[in-house]
């Protein structure tokens, strides 16, 4: 039995809480990245990165890259959650999609694609993932290999022409 | 005298806060989109976008699309900015990009591209901007259009091959 399945890993759950609120009466655009971060903390938990991981290895997690598409509002109290697809790994990186969406249901609040870097923090400087890290990373990719490319993927910003 | 002159608008200045800063020590990735975000709000001022020009408007700003770039970490207490160069805009919508450095320094910390909408709030509904608005995202844009094109806009994410 592979240890992750074909599915999107759902990473975080949780409600828009009273101060990611902004004038405009929705979650504001910063703090969706609060809330993909956190994602990305729930998956450094499953490579075997949480904080015990992190103090083993003395390795950590930065991001090199990130990009968010907003595509729903999303008001106060509202519960929401993020599921989290790994597109691609190699030696010291992650590249990961993120999509998040009122709890228990399909349409997509947002979307995020994210280039992680595995740093060792003696340095800190780039390093490859220690061998149990890279494993997990590798069964990962493996299991979401077959997965459709996600529609916000790949995005480059620009003005409609 | 034209009203905007053709260097980026220093649009942000403040210090890292100890609540923006994560277990690797240094300001955390999502907070990197909050410090770009209070920037955006600045620039909404600029062009008339402020509490009072959004309650006469009725108009705001929503983020569509972000891309951050992160480039070299910061720590707490440092003191930072963000300027700001306009790169286009249409009717109803404004394509910027944004650089943060260590305040009065050269060397970028983050890159962030990102694509505004002017929305209706009575919808809420994308709108194009009021017409005093628009004067002023045009007088921007026609002021930031001969600066050459920044190193991180237009970005796609993707491992190297």
């Amino acid at each position: 039995m592979p240890e992750f399945s074909n599915a999107p890993l759902t990473t975080w759950r949780g409600t828009v809480l009273p101060q990611w609120v902004d004038y405009n009466g929705h979650l504001n655009d910063a703090y969706y990245m609060v809330v993909f971060s956190q994602a990305i903390n729930a998956l450094m938990g499953l490579i075997g990165l949480d904080a015990d991981g992190r103090k083993a290895t003395g390795h950590s997690i930065y991001t090199l890259e990130a990009h968010v598409n907003y595509l729903l509002e999303v008001k106060q109290d509202v519960a929401i959650e993020v599921r989290t697809q790994v597109l691609g790994s190699d030696a010291k990186r992650l590249h990961v999609y993120q999509s998040m969406h009122v709890a228990d249901t399909e349409p997509l609040l947002a979307a995020n694609e994210q280039m992680l870097l595995n740093v060792d923090m003696s340095g800190p400087r780039a390093a490859p993932f220690a061998p149990k890290v890279l494993e997990k990373v590798q069964a990962l990719t493996a299991a979401h290999r077959d997965r459709q490319r996600p529609p916000y993927a790949g995005r480059r910003i620009a003005l409609p022409s």
